[in-house]
C-alpha cells in the first residue's frame, strides 16, 4: 500500500545475498518464495524467533554494526541453550527509510556474526516502518538430545557460564555513573554478547536442563524450576558478579546480578554424579563455569545470603509488558 | 529496557499456547528456548519469513481477526508456491499496548487459520512497539521436488490460479467508489486471501516454475522470467480479471489486474506436453486455472493487447521501498 523507489528485492540482493558462509545443507537460500534446506538423518530441527525493537532491545543511536551483532547473538543463544548447533537464519528487517550507510554497517555486522557461528542467511523480508527486526534461528540437534528447561532434578547443581550484570549496568549507567573506560567495557557486554555455543557438547553430555539468561538469572532460573516442577536455593557468595558491577554497586551487586538481563550466559543444571568429569573436561578446554546453588524438591526460589541466612528470592527480571 | 505489568510469557501462554492443531512431528513447541521438530526422512525443509506492518500491509483499524487470517495466508502462500506442505509457524508480534479484546480476536483468527492449513504454532515472541508482525512459515517437500522460480522453459504455457485485481481494488476503493455490497466483496479478497495449497500435487507433478502473486502479476511473472533467464508474452484477453474490477475499471481493468498485488493466487508454468493431463486432473478435482500466455526465449515481458498487437509490458507492482 506504499510505493517508493527501491524495492525490497534489490535491497536484499544488494546487501544480504552473498554475506553468508557456504553451508552444503542449504539447497537454495535467498531468492525464491522459500529457502530449501536438507536435514541430516538422525537430527531434529530447533526453531526460535526473537524480535528486537529500537529503544526497547537496543538503542536506535547505536552503530548498526552493533545492532546486527547483538541481534544474531540473542537468537543464537536460544539454540545454545538447547545444546544445539545453529545452522540457518532468516531476517525480517523493518526500516524507517533507505539509509545506505546504515545498511552497509548492519550488513557488515551480520556477515561477521554469520561467519562467527557458521550460519547461513536463508531469507527474510524488508519492510518500511519503525526500526525493528525479527530473526528466526534454526539449529540441529541429534535425535532426542535437545536440552530442555524441564529436566532439572532435586540435588542437581546449578551453574552459570559467566559473570553477570555488566550488560544491565550499561543500561542503567546514567544512575551509577561509571567512568568512560569502564563504560566502554559495560557497553561491550551489552552490545556484543557471545552466544555460548562453545558449551554445546558438554551440555549435551552432562546437563539436565538449561536456559539462556536474557531476562535475568532469577527470572530465567525460575523458568527452569517451573518447567521442572522443582525449586532452587542459590548461594549469594558463589554468584559470579562482573567486577565493575561489584565495584559500582557494592552491597547491591548481588541483587543487581540476579535481576539484570541481557548477558546471554547460560544457566544449567548438572546431576552431582557427573560434576567431576564435567568440570575436568571444561578445565581441559579452558572453559570456566560457576556453581551457584542446588535444585531442591520444594518449589520456589531461595538464596543463602552473605550472612548464611536463607531467604525467599523473587524471580524478577526484564519484562516486556 | 522497559518494565511493565504482564510479561511476554503470560501473554503467549494465555492466548497462543493451545490454539494449534496437534501435529505428531512437533516434539515440543512453545515454552522452551526453541521448538523441536521431527523431519521425516526423504523430506526437505522449506522456510519463509514475511513481515506485515500496520498501515502498510493491513490497516490498523481492521478487526484483529482479519489481520491474523491475512498474515497466515500470506505466509502459507509462499509454501504453496514451492509446491510444499505447510507445517509449522512462528509468530513475532509487536503490539503498542496490551489490549485484551484485540488479542482475543487475533488469537481466534490465528486459530482458525492454523486449523484451516493444519499448521502448528511452535513459538514466537511478543514485544512492545508499533503494531507489526513477522511470521516464519515452515513446510516440507519431498526431496528434490521443491518448485522453483527458475524452471520455466521457452514454449511452457503460463497459468494463473484465479481471478485477479479484487484485493488491489479494495485498497484503491476511494478512487473508484464501489457501492457497499461490492466493497464487501473486495474487502473480503483483501483481508481473507486463500493460500493455494490445494494445487500442491498438481504443481509438484506438472509445473516447471511457480510464484505467488503478492506484488502483482507482471512483477511476479518477471521474477520467474529473470530466475529462468527467459521472457514471456501474455494474452490480454486471457487474463482472468475479477468481475468487479472489470465493472469499475472498464478498459483500464487489464492494466490494473497486471499490476495489482495482494491476491495471493499462484502464477505457474507448464510444459505443453503435460497440459492435457494437468487440465483433466484439475477438472476432475473441480479446480479452475487460466492459461494467460507463453514463455519465450527472448527476455523481457510482452503482452498481446485486445487489438492483437504485441507490446512491451513493464513489470510494475507493489514496491516496499
Amino acid at each position: 500500500m506504499v510505493k517508493a523507489q527501491m524495492n525490497e528485492f534489490s535491497l536484499i540482493n544488494h546487501y544480504f545475498q552473498s554475506i553468508s558462509p557456504h553451508r552444503p545443507d542449504v539447497i537454495f537460500g535467498i531468492g525464491d518464495d522459500a529457502a530449501c534446506l536438507s536435514i541430516p538423518q538422525g537430527s531434529e530441527l530447533l526453531v526460535s524467533s526473537d524480535t528486537l525493537v529500537a529503544d526497547v532491545h537496543f538503542c536506535q543511536s547505536w552503530d548498526a554494526y552493533a545492532i546486527a551483532r547483538k541481534a544474531v547473538a540473542v537468537n543464537v543463544s536460544d539454540i545454545a541453550a538447547m545444546a544445539g548447533t545453529p545452522t540457518w537464519l532468516t531476517l525480517a528487517l523493518t526500516l524507517p527509510d533507505y539509509d545506505e550507510s546504515w545498511l552497509q554497517r548492519f550488513s557488515q555486522g551480520l556477515q561477521d556474526s554469520l561467519h562467527q557461528y557458521d550460519i547461513a542467511l536463508i531469507g527474510g523480508d524488508t519492510t518500511r516502518g519503525p526500526l525493528s527486526m525479527t530473526l528466526t534461528i534454526h539449529g540441529l540437534v541429534p535425535k532426542g538430545q535437545a536440552l530442555r528447561r524441564s529436566g532439572a532434578k532435586p540435588g542437581d547443581h546449578i551453574y552459570v557460564s559467566g559473570e553477570l550484570g555488566a550488560a544491565a549496568l550499561a543500561v542503567q549507567a546514567s544512575v551509577h555513573g561509571p567512568n568512560e573506560l569502564d563504560m566502554n567495557i559495560l557497553l561491550k557486554a551489552l552490545k556484543f554478547p557471545t552466544a555460548r555455543v562453545d558449551l554445546r557438547d558438554y551440555l549435551n553430555t552432562y546437563a539436565t536442563a538449561a536456559i539462556d539468561i536474557s531476562d535475568g538469572l532469577s527470572a530465567d532460573l525460575n523458568h527452569i524450576c517451573v518447567a521442572s516442577q522443582v525449586g532452587a536455593c542459590l548461594d549469594a557468595q558463589s554468584i559470579p558478579i562482573h567486577p565493575l558491577v561489584a565495584h559500582y554497586l557494592g552491597e547491591a551487586a548481588v541483587d543487581f546480578a540476579l535481576s539484570g538481563g541481557d548477558d546471554y550466559e547460560l544457566c544449567f543444571t548438572v546431576a552431582s554424579e557427573h560434576e567431576t568429569v564435567l568440570l575436568s573436561s571444561l578445565l581441559k578446554a579452558g572453559l570456566t563455569v560457576y556453581r551457584i546453588g542446588v535444585i531442591q524438591a520444594e518449589t520456589g526460589l531461595r538464596i543463602k545470603g552473605l550472612d548464611e541466612v536463607v531467604r525467599p528470592l523473587r524471580a524478577t527480571g526484564y519484562q516486556h509488558f
